[in-house]
C-alpha cells in the first residue's frame, strides 16, 4: 500500500519554524503512536493510542496540562490532570460513545502493569478524548471494544500512519474527510535542539469556512457539500515536547491550539468539543517518590513566545495533514466526504 | 429487614433551617433514587442512581453545574457541564474503575430513549461520579456491569435506602464505614416552600478526624482503626432544588459543599476526589427548542445566603446519615470498619 | 478637523454579516464613548469611557462576563465580575499604571450617583483595563488625573471618534499606530434585529505578523520597525449586545475574540494582556430588588454560533478600525510608529 | 504601651502541628510586616504591608498564587498571578475604596527601585488586597494616601502588632472587633525544619456564627449585636512559606483557607470577598534570566496533606488572633463593635 501524501507534500507548510525531521509526534522522543481502525458495513471508527514513553507510566507520570476551548465533549480524565497536573496512562482517541469502553481498557492495561493499583496503592485516572465520527459512522452500534484499544495500544510505534486511520477512520473536516493529522516543529534553546510535536483528531469545522496557509478559501463541491449540523464536530490536539515545563507552562502553551484553529477558518461553533492536551517527557514524577523535594526544570517563561508560535503552527499544519493524507470516504448511509487533495 | 436509622435518629442535626419531610434530596420534586448492590464473596460495590425528574432528560435537560473541591477523582462528563451548564441523562455513582462501564450504560439508555442521537442529532453526555471502595472491595474484579447500572437506574423511587446501599455498599468514611446519606432543607422564599436536597457517596475523611455537631471528636476503636491511606478518599455531593437559579448561582452554591465537608472535620486531603454537581429542576431547556429566546427565571441573588447555609448544614448532615445508617462491614481480605452508631 | 477613515473606507471588512449602521458599539442603544486625549511633551496618554446604558449603573447591573486570553495584565475588578456575573459601574480604558487612578475616579462617581455606597449599602467595583503605551508615552509620569477620568465620562456619545484617541492615544498595533476601533453586527433573531459591538484597545502584535482579510502580510517600512519587546503589548476587547443572554452565555461569545485577533496574525503572545468583557443591556440586574425570584430572557444556545462569528469577525475589523483610523505618531524620545494606511 | 494577647494566650490554639517560635507570618525567613493606622473623627482605618523577601521583588519575583474562595471584592492584581503565578511587588491590604491609591503607591515604589519600568522593561503587577471597613469607618471619605501606603511599607518588620492595627483598624469578625491576625505551623520535611505562615485580615462572619476550637459559639452581647448587612463582610488570606512549591502546589495549599474560615462558623456568605494569595520564598524567579531553563525545587505531592493541615489550622488560629488582639471599638456614627475577649 502507498503511503498517503502529507501537508507539506502538497505545499501546505505553515510558519517559519523548521519542522523535525519526521515532522510528527514522533519528533519527540519516545513517543509513540498506535491505530486500531474498524471498517466494516456502516463501521467508521476506532482508536489511537498516544503513549508518552516507554517506561511504566503509572510509575513515572509526565507532567501535563489540559485545556478546553470549547467543552462540547465527553472527554474523560481532565478533572485529575487539571488538579495533579500530571498523566498516568497512554492517551486513547476514538468516538464519542466509545469513551466508556476505552477508559476500562486503560483500567485494565494500568493494572496489567500495577497490581497494586486499588489495593496498596491509589486507583488510575484513564485519559480518553473523542469526536463524534456519526456521519460517516454508525456511532450507536459502540463497535469499539476493549480488545481495538489494546490493539491500538500494542501497535503503537514512532513511525505511524495519518488520514483515515485509527479513531480519525470516520472523521470528517470543514466538509471534507478529515481524521488523524500530525507535525512538528524544532525548536533551539541555549544551543540544544528540542522539538514541539502535535497530533490532532480533526472532525470540526464548517463546509466553506476551510481557509488555506496562502489564503484561499478552500469548499466541497456544492453538490457534496451535506452541510453537517453544527454540533456534530470537535477537534482533539494532544501536544508533546522534551522541553522542560510546568504544568502551567504546557497550559499556557497548548492553549495556543485555538490560534491554529481560527486560522483555518473555524470560530470554535458552539457544537464542537475542543480540547487540548499537553505533557512533557522532560519531567516525569515518580508515582512511588520518597524524597519530600524533587528538583525539575522548567523554562525562563521570557522564552515562551517560541512555543507559543510553534504550537500556532503545529496545531494548523496537522489539521492540513490529516486533511490531505485522508482519502475521499463513502459511509453510513451512504453519506460521503469528498478529499481536500480532489478540490485543491 | 429493619429500616436503618437516620442521623436524627441518633441527635445528629444540622443547622437551625427546617428539614423536608423526608429529609432527603427526593423532597425536591419529581427527584428519584435507585441502588444496586452488589455483595459476594470479596465484592462490597454498587451503583446508585439520582434521576432529576421523570421525563425525558435528554429531550428537557435540567440547569446545572459543577465544582471540583479536589480533583483527585475520575468522574466523567464534567467538562460540558462546565460549558453548557444542563445535565442531559441521570447521574450515576458507582466505584472509581467501574465509571466506563456506567458511561456505556447511560450511552445505550439515552440512544433506546432517543433513538436520533448520533444521527441526526447530537451525542449525549453522561455524567458519572465514583469513589474508590478498593478497602472492603475488589475494586480490580470491576465487578459493576451495565446491566447494574441499569438495574438501578429501573428501581428509582422517591423512597429509597441510605447506609451500605448502592454505590455505597463498600464505602468508609473517617475509619468507620460509611456510604450513601441524605438530607434536605426547607426555603421559603416570598411565601411559597421549595427545598435544597443533597445525597452524598461519603468515603473520605481519616480516621481520627470526625467531629460531630456538639463538637465531639469521635474515632473508631484503636484496635480496628487501619488508618487509610491518604489516596483512597473521596466524597461526591449530588444537590437538587427547586428554585429557580442560574448555572453560575447554582456553582456557588454547591461550592458551600466544602463548608459541611470541613465542619465535619476534613481538610480536603490531597488523595480526595471531592466533586459537587448540583441541578434545579426549575430551569429545563429544551433540546429541542424552535424559539431564538427563552424565558427563565433566577433567584435575587442578595437572598443566596439561605442556600448557601442550607447547602453547608445538608451536606454535613447527609455525611453523618451515611455513617448512622451504615452498618459495620468485613469485606475484602478481612478488612473491615467498624459502625459509627457502635462508638456514639 | 476632517475625519479619519474607518476600515471599511480602505475595503477591510471581514466576514459576511451585515455591520450595524455605525459599525460601532454604540449600534448597541444606549451605548456611549467618551474620550480623553493627553498629548503634551512627552505624554500620548488618555482614558476612555465605554458608558453601558443612561441609567444609575449601581442600580441596574447589567449582566456581564470577563474572559482572559492572557493574563499579562493589571486590569481591575475582573474578580468580581466573574463571581457575579454584573458590572455596576463604567467601564474605563488608560495605561497600565493609570489603573490606580481609574479605579479611585469611577469608585467618586459611583459614591456621588449613590451616597449610600460603604453605609446603607454594599460598596462598588470599578472596571478599569489597561495597555502599556510606554513605547510611544511617558508612562513613569503618571500623567492621567481622577479629572481625565471624570472628563471621559461626562463627554460620552453615540458617536465618537477611533484612532489615537482617549486611552488609544499612545497605544502600538503589529507595529504601526494603534488605539481604538470599533465594528459592529447586526443579528436577526425571530424576526427582530439585535447588534453585538465590539470597541477594542488595541496595541498588541509583533510587527511583521499582521495579516489582512485578503491574506496579505503587511510589515511597517523596515527602518521604522523597531520590534516592540514581548512584554509591552495588550488588547482590550469590549463587546456590547442587545440581545438576552446570561453570564455564561457572554462568555461564551467574548472567548471568540480570540479568534479575531488569530485571524490578523497574532498567536497571543507571553506578554500581551489580552482581555474581553462582555455585557448585555438586555438583562439588568436592579440593586434593590425585593422579590426573591427574578425573570431574565436567555438565548436558545442552539443559535449562539451566529454571535461567535459575529464576535470574531467584529473583533478583527475593530482593530484594523483603530489601526486605519490612527495616524502616525512621533512621542517620547523620538519613538516612531507609522500608520497603516502608508503601508497600504 | 502594653502589648495586647495573642489568640495562645488566652487559650485559642488550633490543631496538633507545632507553631513557629514567633508564630507569625514572619517565622518564615525574610518575610516583613508593616503597619499604617489611621484614627481621627469618624477615620478608622489604614494600610498594612506584608514584604516577601529583602530583595527587589521586582527582579526576584517569588513564585505565587491566588485562590478566590468568594470573589465578591475588588482586590487587584489577580489576574497576572494566575497567568504567570509569581508576584513582583510586596502585598498591600486596605479598605475597599483605597485600592485604587495603593495600587499607584506600589507603582510609584516599583519604579523608584528599577527606574526602567515601562521604558526599557515591562510595567509592573500591583498586588492588593481589600475588606470593607465601612461600618467602623467613613469609608467615602477615601482617608488613605500614597504616603500612608510608603508608610507601611518603610515601617516593615519581622516583628509586628495584630489586632486593631493597619488595615485592621475599622475592621469586623463575627459582630466583634476585628482586624489583623497571625499564625503560623513548623513542618518537619526529611529532616529539615521550615514554615508556613499566615496573616489575615479579617471582617467576616455573622455575629452568632462564631465556634471556638472547644465547640463553643460566642455571640456579642445582645444589645451591642448590630447584625452586619450581608454584603459588608469580607477576609484576606495571605499565606508564606520557605517550603518549595510550585504555583500549582501553592494554589491547591491556599485553597484549604477554606477549611480554616469553615470551622470557624462561616459559610462563606454571598457579600463576602475571600481571598487568598500564597507565596514561596524557596522559589524566586529572575526577571532578567538569560538561561533558557531554570532549575526549580517542588514538593513530592505525596506529602502535601501535611500543608493542608497547617494552612487550614493557621487561618483558624489567625482569625481567633485578630480577634483576641482587636480591644472593642467605637467609631463612625457611633457604631460599635466589642472584643471577643470581653466575651469569653
Amino acid at each position: 500500500m502507498q503511503r498517503p501524501p502529507r501537508a507539506r507534500d502538497v505545499g501546505l507548510a505553515c510558519g517559519a519554524l523548521p519542522a523535525g525531521d519526521l515532522n510528527s509526534i514522533a519528533d519527540v522522543p519516545g513517543v509513540r503512536v498506535g491505530h486500531r481502525t474498524l471498517v466494516d458495513g456502516e463501521i467508521r471508527t476506532g482508536v489511537t493510542a498516544v503513549i508518552p514513553h516507554s517506561g511504566n507510566l503509572y510509575r513515572d507520570k509526565p507532567v501535563a496540562a489540559v485545556h478546553v476551548l470549547n467543552g462540547f465533549g465527553k472527554s474523560a480524565g481532565l478533572v485529575q490532570v487539571e488538579e495533579l497536573g500530571t498523566i498516568e496512562t497512554p492517551i486513547l482517541l476514538t468516538n464519542t460513545l466509545s469513551v466508556g469502553t476505552c477508559c476500562t481498557a486503560l483500567v485494565r492495561h494500568a493494572i496489567g502493569h500495577n497490581p497494586d493499583i486499588g489495593r496498596e496503592t491509589a486507583t488510575v485516572n484513564p485519559v480518553v478524548f473523542e469526536c463524534n465520527d456519526g456521519c460517516l459512522n454508525d456511532i450507536q452500534a459502540l463497535a469499539v471494544t476493549e480488545e481495538d484499544a489494546r490493539s491500538a495500544l500494542s501497535s503503537a510505534a514512532s513511525r505511524f500512519e495519518v488520514g483515515s486511520v485509527g479513531a480519525g477512520c470516520g472523521m470528517s473536516t470543514f466538509g471534507f474527510k478529515g481524521g488523524i493529522g500530525t507535525a512538528s516543529r524544532r525548536l533551539d534553546l541555549d544551543g540544544h535542539s528540542y522539538h514541539l510535536g502535535v497530533l490532532v483528531l480533526s472532525n470540526f469545522g464548517r463546509a466553506g469556512d476551510l481557509r488555506l496557509p496562502d489564503g484561499r478559501v478552500i469548499a466541497p463541491p456544492e453538490a457534496e457539500r451535506e452541510r453537517p449540523a453544527t454540533e456534530k464536530g470537535s477537534i482533539i490536539i494532544i501536544a508533546a515536547t522534551d522541553i522542560p515545563l510546568s504544568d502551567r507552562q504546557l497550559k499556557r502553551v497548548i492553549r495556543r491550539s485555538g490560534v491554529g484553529l481560527a486560522r483555518l477558518g473555524s470560530f470554535w461553533g458552539h457544537g464542537s468539543g475542543d480540547i487540548a492536551l499537553g505533557f512533557t517527557t522532560a519531567n516525569v514524577l515518580s508515582h512511588d517518590e520518597k524524597a519530600a523535594l524533587v528538583d525539575i526544570r522548567i523554562l525562563n517563561e521570557n522564552r515562551i513566545d517560541l512555543l507559543f508560535e510553534a504550537m500556532a503552527d503545529a496545531t494548523q499544519e496537522a489539521v492540513l495533514d490529516a486533511l490531505v493524507a485522508a482519502g475521499s470516504m463513502t459511509g453510513r448511509s451512504g453519506h460521503h466526504r469528498p478529499a481536500l487533495t480532489d478540490a485543491l
